[in-house]
């Protein structure tokens, strides 16, 4: 018995934003398990950032995505066969073999996962996984987050911006948080951010954000880079840290965006730290206790946009370039 | 009986290098010494780059130069009267009032100083000074130099620079720097500086750069900013820390030199982190007796760019910019 299943793969590079059209389904005929190998099927699937990087036939730090060819991200799934003792049906597994309903692989390259009874599967890709851990990084350990300390988070409404903006509320901080559009602000409000930017809204963002922070912070956590950024410098108090996590704002652009303000690190004592995540796993059994823990007791608030089904990753994937998905942008496969 | 004394004010303030035609010397009598004060005379000042910062009309970190008035700055000076049971005629102080020959101030604005018998009175102005123990507070508390780090410092011939060369060549580092112009050159060749750039003779600093440093770099020590720092996120090593002293590449623009780099920071894992000498002074004397026992072995090499007479000021300063001093900038009062 063989399984088909649909992949998506790359047809050409896109320019800006993603669309469709940069992108075809193929239907493929999975091939039999063999020893050692598992059968998955897809649950969620999840779309990120930096995804768009590797998509240009520029990118330096991963090996692009080939055209023609399956694409691959996070994905959940559940194994249907399998031929290794580690795994049985029934079993969910998180891969790095997401855009693709099914698919046949070693079973050294799946993870089993378990999740807390509080969490939910789509959550692993969210949440309650390496982009919650993200924030948890970057917060605790990279920006060494300490009691008074005022947290200023960009890019607040994506997954890993509403972690860290929550991580920084429940521990008792005053949070500024960025976001674009109305959706966004009323959801960072919901969640308990006490002073949200609407940077679509504001032509300048330096000047929104030193009235957002009248008394400056002490911790930036930073997904946007750019003028974002370059603000941040600004307002900073000094001895700020800044956790610099992500830098959507230049993804699609072939420029590099200048930072001009830089120049205040030396003067204010600013700390700049970049990290990798994949750097700090061993860090995820002790932010999924703690995360499992305000989601019980009810005071830790995920939101996830879902799409159904795989013709509507690409959509999915240009909704965290044009604003319009809050939280994780997962797709649901089955 | 009255001193009469010659101070330097600053008449104009002036665009790009300082000019003597911003300055004028103004001879006045000094006050009588009063009870708690003291008369010094002056015998080395300072010309520091930061200096240029408070010539403008814009500095927000530190009272601006006025004008009409006279300048102030480092000097290290002779008490010749005293009024204050803390000093003696002939004792050797450290103060803020140079620009000028000889000034009365209260004996609390007066540091005395007492120089290892190896070490000149100059020298308190630059390599045994507080100029030195930037770049020993830069490398080993900032930067946090490490067995085998490879160390880029930037404007390597001047004071600061000179010293963070020789404190790495002395501790086993090898040691990359940049300086213009061919005497700065034969000069980081003589004091051990493995691989020297000419940043005036490379028209592109940034492959200069990788060609200087084949094997990247893992501690960066930057006085300049601006297109060497661009330069140094792109050849840093992964986890590479940037001890941020100095801008001097925008100390006599007006208009902010952009960095277009900067995103390396997050896939590099790299820290950057400002600082500014006053908030650590408390490693002046573990650094002075570090290098006073490099200087009685002789592997340590000091230089100062001396010029004669309070006349020479403005000439001495413009010299920081213009490239033309190797060391300290100094000026000998006596």
């Amino acid at each position: 018995m063989t399984t088909v299943a649909r992949q998506m793969h790359l047809k050409s590079r896109p320019t800006g934003i993603p669309q469709p059209s940069n992108f075809t389904i193929v239907s493929v005929k999975l091939p039999e398990v063999g020893e050692g190998e598992v059968e998955v099927r897809n649950k969620f699937m999840s779309l990120e950032p930096g995804m768009r990087l590797l998509m240009r036939d520029t990118a330096f730090h991963a090996p692009i995505y080939p055209l023609d060819a399956p694409l691959h991200g996070r994905a959940v799934g559940e194994v249907v066969r399998s031929r290794s003792p580690s795994f049985e049906p029934g079993d969910l597994v998180m891969s790095n073999r997401g855009w693709q309903e099914a698919f046949v692989a070693p079973a050294g390259e799946l993870l089993k996962v378990k999740p807390y009874p509080s969490l939910s599967v789509e959550s692993l890709l969210s949440a309650a996984g390496i982009r919650g851990l993200t924030a948890y990084v970057g917060l605790i350990r990279v920006a060494q987050l300490r009691a008074g300390d005022i947290v200023f988070v960009s890019a607040a409404a994506g997954t890993v911006g509403m972690v860290a903006c929550q991580i920084a509320k429940l521990r008792g901080h005053t949070v500024i948080g960025s976001a674009g559009g109305a959706a966004k602000v009323a959801f960072l409000k919901e969640i308990g951010v006490d002073h949200v930017i609407d940077y679509k809204a504001e032509p300048d963002f330096a000047a929104a954000l030193r009235k957002a922070a009248p008394n400056g912070f002490d911790v930036f956590f930073d997904n946007v880079g750019g003028s974002q950024l370059d603000a941040a410098f600004q307002t900073a108090n000094n001895n700020a840290r800044f956790a610099l996590c992500g830098t959507i704002a230049g993804f699609n652009q072939t420029d590099l965006i200048p930072l001009y303000h830089s120049n205040l690190t030396i003067l204010k004592r600013l700390r700049l730290e970049g990290y990798v995540v994949w750097d700090h796993q061993d860090l995820l059994p002790e932010f999924q206790r703690e995360l499992s823990g305000w989601v019980v007791s009810g005071r830790f608030k995920s939101r996830e946009s879902v799409e159904i089904g795989l013709e509507r990753a690409p959509v999915a994937l240009a909704k965290l370039f044009t604003g319009e998905s809050i939280g994780a942008s997962l797709v649901k496969l089955y």
